[in-house]
C-alpha cells in the first residue's frame, strides 16, 4: 500500500527520481486457447480505458522499466517484451487540461501547471506477450480498474492509445516472422496443431499448417519427441518441444519465417 | 549561418523550444551501385565519429523532427524514414563529464552543470535510406565534419552509437521483408538485376534472384514494361517500374516478402 507521504514525494520531487518528459506505455497481449486479449486500465484522472504505463527511473534501463511495469500489473515476469514505437505528437496527451481540483482529489496534493506530471511527455511503447490465464491483475496506484479485453472488442481508448494499439499489433505481427514465441504460452510438450493455433491467433490470419510447421522444424526451433498424445480414437499426434538453445539464438539474431 | 545570439538562446532557453531530456539520432544509410554507406559526423565536443542527431521542437512530431534533421545533413527530403529503437541506458551519454571550458570554447557561452543540454537524455533512433550520390553534406552547427563511410569499414563510434548502428541495421534488414524500398534509389525504369542488387546489398546477403523477383511481381509491386535495355550482344533485359499505388499501399500496410 502506498502512503500519502510517498504520493507527495512522487508529485513534488518525482523529477529527481524519474526522467521527466518521458513515459512508457505497455500493450500487454494475452493468449490462451486461441483467444487474444489486451490488458487495459482505467486511470483515475480520465473516464475511459487506456494502456497501463509509467515512468522510467533515472537509474533504470528502458526495458527494465517496462518489465517492472508489466510485472506490477500482471504478476508475471520474464515475458517476451519488445519496444514497438515511441510517440511524440505534441497533441498526444492533454494532462494540462485536467482540472486542478480533480488532481487534488486523486493525489491528495496540489498539482500546479508547472508540475513535471503535467508538462509535455513523449512515450516509449513496449508490447509484451503472456498467457492471460496465468496472470494476477493489479491496477496500480493511479488506476481504479484493470481487465483483459478481447482484441476484437476493444473500447475506444483515451489519449493516443488507439493508435498505440494499432502500432503495437502491426509491429508484433511483423516481428512474429522474425522472433520465435511460445515459451510460457504452450505446455512444455505440445502438438503441431497447438503451436499452429498460437501463431494463427497472434497473426490474426490463416496459415498453411503443413508449410508453417515444416518451416519451424527446418529452422531447428522444434524437436520431435518420442511421445504421442492420445486425443481420441485413432488420433494420437506426436508431441514436440522447443530446442532451447536454438530458440534463444533466434531471439537474439532473428529468423526469416514465412 | 547561425549567430552567437541564436546559440545563446539555444543554450540558455532551449528547453522552452525543444523537449528537454529527449533527443534523436539518425542512422542515414546511403546506397549506390551495390555499395552501402553510413553517414557520420564529428561532434565539436568529442574526438571521434558519431551519428547525426538533434532535438525535437515542442510543436513538432517526432518523425518531422527526424526528417528535418536528415534534410539539414543531406539536403534530401521525402526519404524512407523509420523509427528503429529508443535508447535510455542511464550510462549512454556522459555529457556532464565534458569540461566546462571546452563547452565554452564550442558555444561561446557558459554551460553550467544544471543546463538542459547536460541532463540525462533518452534518444529516439531513426534510420533513413537514400542514394548517397544525390546528397550534399552539411555538418551542422555542433559538428566539424560529415562524411559517408562504407558499412564494412566504420570507425569505432562515440557514446552508445555502435549499438545504435547495430540495432538500426538489424531493424532495417527485418523491415526490408515488410516494406518496399527502391523509389529514389533506382532509375524510374530498371532491370530485375538492379533491384535484386539493391536488396542484396541492403540485406548484406545473397538472395535467389529468380524467387526474389517472382515474389515482388506476385505482390503486385513491379510492372513489366514493353521496353528492353541493350547492355551488349544478345543481352537486352526487360525493364520494369514500380506500381506506384501498390507500392504506397505496401508501405502503409506491410507485406510479407521472403
Amino acid at each position: 500500500m502506498i502512503t500519502q507521504a510517498e504520493i507527495d514525494e512522487f508529485v513534488l520531487n518525482g523529477a529527481r527520481i524519474y526522467i521527466p518528459h518521458v513515459s512508457l506505455d505497455c500493450a500487454i497481449f494475452g493468449y490462451h486457447e486461441q483467444q487474444l486479449k489486451l490488458l487495459l486500465i482505467k486511470h483515475k484522472a480520465v473516464d475511459g480505458w487506456c494502456l497501463p504505463g509509467g515512468y522510467i527511473k533515472r537509474t533504470e534501463k528502458l526495458a527494465d522499466a517496462a518489465a517492472r511495469n508489466v510485472k506490477e500489473r500482471t504478476g508475471v515476469d520474464g515475458l517476451f517484451l519488445q519496444q514497438f514505437k515511441t510517440f511524440g505528437d505534441p497533441n498526444r496527451v492533454k494532462f494540462e487540461e485536467i482540472d486542478e481540483q480533480l488532481w487534488y482529489r486523486i493525489m491528495g496534493v496540489k498539482i500546479t501547471k508547472d508540475n513535471w506530471l503535467i508538462d509535455q511527455t513523449i512515450s516509449v511503447g513496449f508490447y509484451a506477450i503472456t498467457d492471460f490465464s496465468r496472470t494476477v491483475l493489479e491496477p496500480g496506484f493511479l488506476a481504479v480498474e484493470c481487465a483483459w479485453f478481447d482484441i476484437d472488442a476493444l473500447p475506444k481508448l483515451e489519449f493516443d492509445h488507439d493508435e498505440m494499439v494499432r502500432e503495437a499489433l502491426h509491429t508484433m505481427r511483423i516481428q512474429l516472422y522474425h522472433y520465435p514465441i511460445g515459451y510460457n504460452m504452450l505446455p512444455g510438450k505440445f502438438t503441431l496443431s497447438e503451436i499452429h493455433a498460437l501463431y494463427q491467433t497472434m497473426l490474426g490470419k490463416k496459415l498453411d499448417v503443413s508449410n508453417f510447421t515444416k518451416k519451424l522444424i527446418a529452422l531447428g526451433l522444434l524437436k520431435k519427441l518420442d511421445e504421442k498424445r492420445s486425443i481420441g480414437a485413432h488420433r494420437s499426434p506426436h508431441l514436440y518441444s522447443f530446442v532451447k538453445e536454438r530458440y534463444e539464438e533466434a531471439l537474439n539474431e532473428g529468423i526469416v519465417l514465412s
